[in-house]
């Protein structure tokens, strides 16, 4: 048990943008409302998933619909607060603590908002290990906790509880609610046991977001490589292995908003002795990196687009022609990467036709 | 209290597809379910609303979404049943009676389905009075009792529980929920007290169903005009005056659906001594008929288009080039014709730019 400080917060801005793989959204609002919380004098407390009574109940929130939109409505805090409560006052029972479903993005910073407001403590993990565009991409659905009840809030109060047949149509069921909210709602679900976050979860994926931030940060401050000393600092995780995998110049970017989705691609141009172009595909986050046909890197490991100058990461809609960059990929840890994971959030999950191959073979 | 005879249905199915004004769905798919039930050897008990206790719970149900859906994926009836019993579940309380808010069309079957496979009587009243496309046009929502908590279900068990601050909003959420389930869904709404039933309810509206059926059937069997004798038994009804407003042929008709809705207009020219073209505008329902620009009967006054021959009401999707047809207008009730209520389900609410002015003065 621990309690956040305004920088591990600023820390885990960066690091959640890095876990964001492109997507997931801008931590920054998310900072913003924790900020003004301890500015407030609340606090966050976060517990290890080890710390959790097996018989305690774990509620999990989280932002959902566009980034996009919620930087135009800005949400008070109050809205997950209260999808947190309707999820109690439906199962009968109060919450022992709250806990990200995503640690990649906004939503590694929402349930910091809620554990904020309400005084609960927030678990160190989450379902994704990463940002993934939907919600049945979840650690905790592939290992049998249901993501229903859910619940879906918006800042009228306006809400629906959805019991669905199973996770990707509460997913379908979810979005169409979430769209006609607006396209961003708040939403508590896979609400759990303590022993199911141990036995479900990706453990200490909020911590690692801290220290990716505190490595690249520290690395500046003492004029190291952030990059080297982000590569360096990975194997005393569960994320144990990342290389640089490309570095170069931006040279074409195609995005549309299709189906809710950001798709399209990125061209990167090989330069300082990469050859040839790294294309880049994209579905929000960054799914596939392929130089010349082949592959470099496939869902779930983590395909992250760096500043080369600062070392910052990209997200999507930032991608700009010129852009100098170096792509870096990280194995995600063992958890994410079984048959039944690699179904939900594998490549197939994403509609790709090419098995996954660990990043570890395909350096 | 009395028990429904499969005469009973047979009428009301007739009756029914009158009240709908063109719109409500074809009642027969309900009918079939309601009289396989009677095989079965259920029953289907019908309340007078004077007979409810005050106290006691009253749960509507109806189908929603788009009856040319429900041909093609024929509902069971425990669909309906599930959304009232999830309702119950969420309330903590059982209900005594269910009861359509829907009278026109296919809704003024489902409750008896209802009725028939959970032993709950119905009661002999609705919401609409007729038929109309929203969830929010209730003279329930009118007079004060709120639609939320909404419960939607379809064919698989998935369900959502919508609470919203305004039945707009509630019919906006249900639709956006409804419409990803396949476009057809089974809902459970404005559950009241038998106090509320007897404030906000238009009452007897299914045994005017009946009647209206029986009425027709039995002109025709003793070889009278069915339409004359419609006309002469409704003042003994809330729907106190009737009258032809048209007759002739139809010459033109253009429906598209666009946003969930049959949009369009038939044209009748006037034939036996009316005089012109007659052009009634539909959205699912006839919402205003005009000769020559001037409004003969304008919503929520009923507007029924009936085969000239057999005096058979026909729905909007029947609607065809060629057909003799002969055109009724039926005052609604009191409780239907308020400010309040006009503002809601008027001419206003469909975004017709004419005032409200009742059949008994326009004829």
């Amino acid at each position: 048990m621990w309690q956040m400080t305004r920088q591990d917060l600023r820390d885990l801005a960066v690091g959640a943008a890095f876990l964001g793989t492109g997507g997931g959204g801008d931590p920054y609002i998310g900072r913003l409302m924790v900020q003004a919380a301890m500015d407030a004098g609340k606090t966050v407390t976060l517990l290890d998933p080890s710390e959790v009574p097996d018989d305690a109940l774990v509620i999990p929130t989280a932002m959902m619909g566009a980034p996009t939109v919620l930087i135009e409505k800005i949400p008070s805090g109050e809205e997950a607060v209260a999808s947190l409560r309707r999820l109690e006052e439906f199962l009968g029972r109060k919450a022992y603590a709250t806990m990200p479903i995503e640690c990649g993005g906004i939503n590694s910073t929402m349930p910091l908002v809620v554990g904020a407001l309400t005084g609960l403590p927030v678990v160190d993990a989450d379902g994704m290990g990463r940002a993934f565009p939907e919600l049945q991409m979840e650690t905790f659905s592939v290992l049998g906790v249901p993501g229903s009840p859910m619940v879906v809030t918006n800042e009228y109060g306006d809400n629906t509880i959805i019991q669905a047949r199973d996770d990707k149509f509460m997913e379908w069921l979810s979005r169409g609610v979430c769209i006609r909210m607006g396209g961003a709602a708040y939403i508590a679900e896979y609400s759990m046991s303590g022993a199911d976050v141990k036995r479900t979860a990706v453990p200490n994926t909020i911590s690692l977001g801290i220290r990716i931030g505190r490595c690249l940060r520290e690395a500046k401050q003492n004029h190291k490589n952030p990059i080297d000393e982000l590569l360096k600092m990975l194997p005393d995780t569960h994320y144990s292995y990342g290389r640089i995998i490309w570095g170069g110049k931006v040279i074409d970017v195609r995005r549309e908003t299709k189906m809710g989705w950001a798709l399209g691609y990125a061209q990167i141009e090989g330069m300082d002795g990469w050859r040839g172009t790294m294309e880049i595909q994209i579905q929000n986050e960054n799914l596939i990196a392929r130089v010349d046909g082949k592959v470099k890197a496939i869902v779930p490991d983590l395909i992250c687009i760096m500043e080369a100058e600062t070392a910052e990461p990209i997200t999507t809609e930032y991608l700009r022609y010129g852009q100098r960059v170096v792509v870096v990929s990280v194995a995600v840890p063992p958890i994410m990467r079984t048959p039944e994971a690699l179904e939900v959030f594998g490549p197939k999950g994403f509609g790709i036709d090419e098995p996954y191959t660990p990043i570890e073979k395909l350096v």
